[in-house]
């Protein structure tokens, strides 16, 4: 049975690969210590666009375009394309499906939208129904600020706990065909809300949620942390990263040092001016699609489990006083040893 | 093979069921048509909730809890809940998730959420790996009316075209048990955009988008429009619904007497000041939850297209001068016919 249930929250998964994938970023992140493995860099945050947020819109189409590019598909081969964005009504996402054609399920997690979708896509697949499905997500740096904090006009003084929201686009293609690396299980987490309210400290808010996520996802495949090369949170940044080894210590569960997070693999906090580190959805995207796709695909990794993390609140809530719910959804991603290709074919 | 490919874009099911629903409204809803055929209906819209964001957050979880109810099921379980609402970054949906603690996948896809979020459901359930999915949708009148148009409380004036975004949820419960119904059939939309810019005319913009659904649907399974007693689309709205007939008929496809609107349906357009009709993720939620639940399992229907339509715009693309893309996602409800529990028990 190619989707079996492992325990409550999990689900394990059988001949799901992922084909292909590409990563398109900003100048900033271009220049931060992954700038070298992403597919491409843009030389200036508006690439030619009149607006931001076609900016945005752009530099997703520029990432489907790219991974479709790389594996040979056809839009018209593609079966759905799932995935999300940060702004209002997933615009990003939605306006970018106009040309595609492509039956649309638009999702919203916040940061956390990437596994969402990339989870949801593996089990699509496995269930046997779809063949080829894209997953995507984007978020803008210039975008995200104005509608979540302020016009960057403003020039607004940032503390230090505060996230950078990465300029970035990840798209992975997922099939039922031999590809490089497959998706052995999916674990999706609850909505956990520890009372947060501070919304310059969202890597304290899903800490939480990252790590029940994560013993959740261990527990039920009754693995230990050391399966994993590396397990990648999406965005807890410097502050939300060392609370979750916290959290994890007090349930009893060592994660060191396999525990990093894809919002401070994107930048050089020192040198790179982003206080508490990345974040958006095209953050976990990118660094997945773009650098650690490479290194699995290279053997420098062979198992990863990816945890994207969302803090799930809007101006609106924060505004009526309301703290801030979070979400992590985890996908676990493995190399596609030579030996099982050997034993399939 | 419980999930088969029926075409380009449909998908067909086997073994699921919808056990149980419900749909609770708002007074203006109650005092409707099917106000009878709800499961509850507020005698006000606030509900003595401190703020209208937190009155359409009660109006989910009311749904939901009364769903359970029906069914006696516990929140625990339930493997997995899917949805959404119109409220930016879906914080409906996601702030809701906060108590009941079971896995959360949070999809957008504007008023056309519910059919996305029952679609993937059946796709899950029918994949094997999860056993009991909760679906649902919510809106509230006086929320969407702030974050898309003007506060109510400067009596702006409403164009013939303008939709009522509709105070009401909806939830159903999807699973591998027996149900009274089943659902055969999802065929997922494509992103149509033809130029509309008019954000107080959502139904002239979804038409396309529901017919190319609706077309594609009939395709795929090689049905006529008759093997529905009826087709239901979300919120087109009387100019809508005229102008997916005319489109219907320039296709060749004679969808009359049977094509239906939710919208319509849920108000008297004469006597309640609704203008061109309901919308809102919440409007086909509630319409399918209580009164067709009620008349297919009653037999007074035997098999229904719902089609949920959904405006992927937001007032940030309107303000720069965007037109209006839309989709629209379509799930083929039956009967569970007392012949076919014979054959299988």
């Amino acid at each position: 049975m190619p989707v079996t249930r492992l325990g409550a929250h999990t689900y394990g998964i059988e001949g799901v690969s992922l084909t292909s994938s590409a990563a398109v970023v900003g100048p900033k992140e271009g220049e931060g210590p992954l700038g070298s493995e992403f597919d491409q860099v843009w030389n200036d945050d508006r690439h030619g666009e009149g607006t931001f947020e076609k900016a945005e819109r752009a530099l997703l189409v520029a990432s489907q375009n790219l991974a479709l590019q790389k594996a040979a598909w056809s839009w018209r081969s593609v079966d759905l394309v799932l995935g999300g964005d940060l702004l209002d009504q997933i615009v990003s996402t939605d306006f970018a499906a106009r040309t595609h054609g492509r039956p649309l399920l638009g999702l919203f997690a916040a940061c956390a939208v990437f596994t969402e979708a990339l989870g949801l896509a593996a089990l699509l697949v496995a269930g046997q129904g779809f063949r080829r499905v894209m997953v995507s997500a984007v978020s803008h740096h210039f975008t995200a600020e104005r509608q979540f904090r302020f016009p960057i006009e403003l020039g607004t003084q940032r503390p230090p706990t505060a996230a950078w929201t990465a300029t970035a686009a990840g798209t992975v293609l997922v099939t039922v065909e031999d590809g490089p690396l497959v998706v052995d299980s999916v674990t999706f987490g609850r909505v956990l809300d520890w009372a947060g309210k501070d919304p310059n400290d969202m890597g304290g808010a899903m800490a939480p949620a990252a790590i029940d996520t994560i013993s959740r996802h261990l527990s039920d495949t009754g693995r230990s942390p050391s399966a994993y090369d590396a397990i990648y949170t999406g965005d807890l940044g410097n502050f939300g990263l060392q609370m979750a080894q916290v959290l994890a210590e007090q349930q009893g569960l060592d994660l060191t040092p396999g525990l990093k997070d894809c919002g401070l693999a994107l930048y050089d906090r020192k040198r790179q001016d982003v206080h508490n580190g990345g974040s958006g959805p095209g953050c976990a995207a990118a660094v997945f699609s773009g650098p650690l796709v490479r290194r699995l695909t290279s053997g420098r990794l062979q198992r990863i489990l990816l945890v994207a993390t969302g803090a799930l609140f809007s101006p609106t809530t924060y505004q009526q006083g309301e703290t801030i719910p979070c979400v992590a959804h985890a996908v676990s991603v493995r190399r596609f040893a030579r030996e099982e290709r050997a034993v399939l074919s």
